[in-house]
């Protein structure tokens, strides 16, 4: 993780926050943060954003509402004053996305957004509903042109290093477009990011065999073969773990219920482990312990930060719902990274050079085609 | 595991193989085992029917390719004679279950079905290609009345004992009905092998609202809340491994998925755990090694050996596809308890005193009714 001066964290009380280096030649950087959304919104947010404040060098927008943001931030003393936005309304975590952001045009995350797409900020970060930032930044914001939605994005920790799962939770259906246009979203990123030239893309599925799995994901192998990616074919969740792939897709319900098996796993087996033996007794456990906290850290996706929402053209980060501050604050400070190595208008750049996205309508329309020839008996039988 | 007598293991050649004690006043049970199903078939299924062979009371049947089968059998100096049914053909582990069944009705698979059907044996297990056993099953033995498919049920352990999951994987794709069966069939088997009164049955989801997931989960939800059953609402998977739920309900491509994901987490942890640290070194860790293994086998799924494919009036196993000699040899153990228990036999005397099954269908009617007077706006909007 990239810091800015830690020397900064001693000094930074309100007064002092100004006198951070900014960018040359330009406003400087805004963050806006959604203060109502997560479960321990808006206390634990405001306290993320106070951790994330010397380490970041952009300017940090707090959007929520105006009372409980101030009293929230009066419980840190010394802390810092980011500049605050009133937002009357809340979106709660389980009203569904699309309603809600018809009906709450000023709650904290709709007036985020706006400011994000008016270019008063430069990202957002929200760690609320996940269905309602998606709706929301699609209908503010928009997406990337001929895109049909935008894709959550996570790096999972693998043995060989880390592999990028999408969806991870933006959407809860997919159709095989949606899962194979998630693949050029995946392809785009990895290569902008990470500067892999042929990311490997593999779909999840219950085979690796062509045929396993519903007709979606069917359908959706055959277009990705039919692609100029590198389509590595089905992969299992076992094959993750080993590392096999660069990206994993895959539509967002079962995404999201990869990384929670895989949160719920790895807590469990730790918490065992814990149990059975005693860390603290001197012998021989000395060498073993950190060992053990180093493995538990890389298996803890949390450590990531936020969840980029790959497919809007501005850089939206979703933090986990159960945030606690640390986790707040490296999403913040992800988010930053994601506005200054300009990593959505790189994507742009790319996608414009690459005719992928169109190229899966077509696929699309074959396929169907294809599929009723069959039914109709034009082609001859094997 | 419940085992016979062991002492017969050693004497367990062919010819002494009839003196080992069987039930009085009926025929002896048999089960017959799909030799040619599975990734090491026919060599891992011959073994694993050797391994289980003095541990078994029931006659065992093996269905195959009888030149291949008798081959694997020689190659067991001193095994025990098993009787053999040959069946000309052999269902591909990629080969679309349906069609498979249709086209080969002399496979291995199709033949032990027949059997079952008709009383020749009393349980088959199969490691073969699922979705071809659970069309088989269907199409020869049939389903429970009122029915529309079987599910797949495994244990997974958790921090507190196990869990029901259904469906790990017989159906790619689930409507909402679908779901809430499977509901009813967990409810029952739980009474019947645990017994359970009221088994806690949870649905699988990405949230714990009700609103979470996708319109046919939702619709589940609904469906599930209505019943008599003890429905404890959404769980996300964390919950399952904290042993929240007695059983988990999900369509077969989410439960094969977390199941597999389950399996690769564990395995990688494992490795890395054995990576980091040297197990063998004198100091201290003498304690730790047992544990450690302790753990590793309670996280391990396969031990649990077949899972019974449930809504079939009688006992079909399905092993993991690459399961080894050992997984096969606890997958016939398993069919043999659930044989001798007459599991399939008293789920069906519970079904006939429940009307849940039925209850679904109305409930089902109910909500697409429900929906449309939404969508035509009889009703007064909030």
């Amino acid at each position: 993780m990239r810091m800015s001066d830690t020397r900064d964290a001693k000094t930074s009380a309100a007064p002092a926050a100004n006198n951070r280096p900014q960018p040359a030649n330009k406003r400087k950087m805004k963050i806006a943060i959604d203060a109502m959304g997560g479960d321990h919104a808006p206390a634990a947010v405001i306290e993320g954003t106070v951790l994330a404040w010397s380490h970041c060098s952009a300017d940090l927008v707090v959007v929520g509402d105006e009372q409980a943001v101030r009293e929230a931030l009066a419980k840190i003393p010394g802390g810092p004053a980011p500049e605050v936005v009133h937002a009357p309304q809340v979106i709660g975590m389980d009203e569904p996305g699309p309603v809600a952001i018809r009906r709450k045009r000023d709650s904290s995350l709709s007036i985020a957004m706006r400011m994000l797409a008016d270019g008063e900020v430069d990202a957002v970060v929200s760690a609320g509903n996940t269905s309602a930032v998606v709706a929301s930044a699609k209908h503010s914001v928009g997406v990337f042109p001929g895109l049909r939605r935008p894709a959550l994005a996570v790096f999972i920790p693998t043995e060989t290093g880390s592999s990028l799962l999408l969806d991870a939770g933006a959407h809860s259906q997919a159709g095989a477009v949606h899962l194979a246009q998630s693949a050029v979203l995946a392809h785009i990123y990895l290569k902008v990011t990470k500067g892999l030239e042929k990311p490997r893309i593999g779909l999840l599925n219950i085979g690796r065999e062509p045929a396993k799995g519903n007709k979606i994901v069917q359908r959706a192998f055959s277009m990705l073969g039919r692609s100029g990616l590198n389509f590595i074919g089905n992969i299992e969740p076992g094959d993750i773990f080993e590392g096999l792939t660069d990206a994993i897709i895959c539509d967002g319900f079962v995404g999201n219920i990869v990384l929670k098996t895989y949160e719920g796993i790895s807590e469990s087996l730790f918490r065992k482990l814990g149990q059975k033996a005693d860390w603290s007794t001197p012998e021989g456990l000395r060498e073993f312990r950190p060992a053990i906290e180093a493995i538990r850290r890389s298996y803890d996706y949390q450590n990531v930060g936020g969840a980029p929402l790959l497919g809007i053209p501005k850089p939206v980060v979703v933090a986990h719902g159960r945030s606690q501050s640390t986790a707040i604050s490296s999403a913040i400070l992800a988010t930053q990274r994601m506005a200054v190595d300009r990593i959505c208008a790189r994507m742009t750049e790319e996608l414009e050079r690459d005719s992928a996205l169109a190229d899966f309508r077509y696929f699309n329309a074959l396929l169907i085609f294809e599929n009723l020839k069959k039914k109709w008996g034009f082609t001859e039988r094997k």
